[in-house]
């Protein structure tokens, strides 16, 4: 049966989450389970839990469920005689490819490739492709720096202890609200709430204001424009800083729309300006679109609304993409082996599911759904902020991915939790 | 058609191989692929390329494939039905697990938990898995100094822009030789080869010496515990100094045997002397059997030869095992939400071939087999190497891992591709 409208039957968590939740709660801290899902009976936009809630699912697993769930073309995907040794057999794909490696990496990734970009490098998670695309960053600097030379024996050696010469000194540039990952390098540039942070180590790199734009955009170009000025020359000034410091920056990290920072949009202009910073001080622009990607901006990747002059750098991607990986500019290649790697480079398993969500994209014309929706969705909401000023504003979006804002943590929380006794109670 | 002996009909990589390669190489960096493979065609053991050259696999992907190729509860799991939307629909464990998830971590992970240890958090790689320990032995650590107090304000405030005192200054202890990952936090224990950290900045932390034991063992015994008094004490030394630094360690990471970095056995003793310190000094004591786990040496895990008096505190996996994570004692797990997560903290579809792998591994009485191997092999190359002392030499091995040494990088290369041409030529 396909469930086709919301229908909660208990609160939420109900009593079967509860107990489950109890249960795992031997096992492992349970402090961010909302409740126990069951996917066999979810479809589509429709998220089922275990006490038979039904719910629209405007969260999709953290971003990361690209056309809803159990598409019957993922269901095949799976099912298919000839993927069976895909699902079965992980391999190490840095040194045994698969037979069909680059077809595969054509009806996929290479398929939906920001225009100009060529060449790709698959990893698992969003953390490690924007680890490894850091490292291209660092790679592509020493290479320039050394104009040419191999690294020196002392260089060879002195890394393998984290010690100079072959463990430079080298930053790389994050935006205040930032979130790109949680390893070690890629929190690093997050700098949103606490809890991702606390108690952490860290590198100590330099950090931008990302614009804070006024809405609505109309009644605020000027100011918009000004707080956008501002944070570029903060770039400018923090390059220059670094420089000094001995400790360059080699690349700027930067989400399109940041996503976990709190759906922050600034103008195409923005990002042309702090692309033209990048090629002037011969320094990577790294657009990550882990959030952003996989068409919810009505374009495959939200970079490509910034009309900018060439390709980023370097473009980061997982979550919908069910892979992750980065595509880049030849320059960002590695010229030696086993330097971008690691035991598996990515899934084949997952890449063979990104197959089948792109010819879906493409043959059901997702791209300009995401579009019409995007049109429909953020006037209606407008609508209902001007209705309650007080309790919503700042309404934005493009595409399907935007936000407006509460007054506060706990009065989001409880228009979530209203959602579903309003349901609930059939109100 | 099942393989059944190695079979080597073209040179390797084979003309289709390299055929694939140049096609791959307009892609991305192939420096590390050695030859494309058939998955379809292999088998058990028996790994066979697109030139159908069938190869008695030793590497195993990296040692990560744990059961063969193909194996047929492997293709059962894909295939059955009650598996489907587990493969189909990858989930935001931390917030949303599926029904099944307790009863699957029972069967799988639980059902080998490593002696002591009853509590689990799943991650996706090797990496992951390394810096979420890390991250929970700073938690721990941070805790312990608080004595129970929340965290400050400026805390919470600092470590959004990695200042301190949110962001502590802390760190981890490893050993020189050691291999633990390739993100920031994981490759600042890493200390093999240059192509795995050169350009990289790092944390420096404090690294200590991995025993280099002489052979034979029974030849060598005052002095190899020397040796191992010898790292014990520095150790301690390294404890003391990085406390008065105001950098205190909070934690010492250590494979059970050194794998990428050679394959370097260290005593029970030397590990039980470890641990004694870690107690003292009240410090993690993080075992990393990403490469160990899994039944290689015979026992499930390696460190159950070491005869320790408690468990470790953290035992991290991944590989063979599938699935990454850490099993962890209790004072290890943390107490708020959202500290150790990340979007999928893991995939229950490879949860579920970790089940069939477990049930085969029991079955058919795997360990057994695998001590028996190692008991058969060892003293067989120990013959060789007794034949050939100039070009072999410390010949180690538990269960069915281990190595002997070459003279030369050049030396062990040669002896690999004369292996391949033996076969081919038939000689
Ligand atoms: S860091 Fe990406 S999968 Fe582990």
């Amino acid at each position: 049966v396909e469930p086709s409208s919301p229908n909660v039957r208990t609160e939420i968590p109900g009593p079967k989450s509860r107990q489950l939740l109890k249960e795992l709660d031997r096992i492992q801290n349970t402090g961010a389970v909302q409740f126990f899902a069951d996917y066999d009976k979810s479809y589509g936009n429709y998220l089922v839990d275990v006490d038979d809630n039904c719910m629209l699912d405007l969260y999709t697993q953290i971003a990361s469920i690209p056309i809803g769930y159990n598409h019957q073309s993922l269901i095949d995907a799976v099912k298919n005689e000839n993927n069976l040794s895909t699902f079965v057999n992980r391999p190490a794909l840095g040194c045994y490819p698969p037979r069909d490696w680059i077809t595969r990496l054509q009806t996929s990734l290479l398929a939906v490739a920001p225009p100009g970009l060529s060449e790709v490098q698959t990893m698992a998670c969003g953390a490690c492709s924007v680890e490894h695309a850091q490292k291209a960053m660092f790679i592509a600097f020493q290479r320039r720096k050394r104009g040419g030379a191999p690294p020196t024996q002392e260089e060879l050696q002195s890394c393998k202890t984290n010690d100079l010469p072959g463990t430079p000194n080298l930053s790389v540039l994050s935006f205040k609200n930032a979130f790109h990952g949680r390893t070690m390098g890629a929190l690093a540039l997050t700098h949103t709430k606490p809890m991702h942070k606390l108690d952490f180590p860290q590198p100590k790199w330099p950090i931008a204001t990302f614009p804070m734009l006024k809405y609505p955009l109309e009644d605020n170009v000027r100011e918009n424009q000004a707080e956008e000025k501002r944070c570029l020359a903060e770039v400018e000034d923090l390059i220059e800083t670094w420089k000094k410091k001995g400790e360059p920056i080699v690349g700027v990290v930067i989400e399109p729309i940041q996503g976990e920072g709190g759906d922050n949009f600034a103008s195409p202009q923005f990002f042309q300006g702090l692309q033209d910073i990048c090629i002037q001080n011969d320094i990577c622009f790294n657009l990550d679109e882990v959030q952003t990607g996989c068409g919810v901006t009505g374009l495959f990747w939200a970079h490509e609304h910034f009309n900018l002059k060439q390709p980023p750098d370097i473009v980061t991607f997982s979550k919908k993409m069910l892979t992750g990986g980065f595509y880049y500019r030849s320059e960002y290649r590695s010229q030696e082996a086993f330097r971008i790697f690691n035991t598996w480079v990515g899934d084949p398993s997952k890449v063979v599911l990104l197959e089948a969500v792109i010819k879906v994209i493409k043959q059901d014309n997702l791209l300009n759904r995401v579009t019409e929706i995007g049109n429909y969705l953020w006037p209606e909401v407008e609508k209902i902020q001007k209705k309650y000023p007080d309790f919503l504003s700042r309404v934005r979006g493009l595409g399907i991915t935007g936000a407006v804002d509460f007054p506060s943590l706990d009065d989001r929380n409880k228009a979530i939790s209203s959602y579903y006794q309003k349901v609930y109670y059939n109100i």
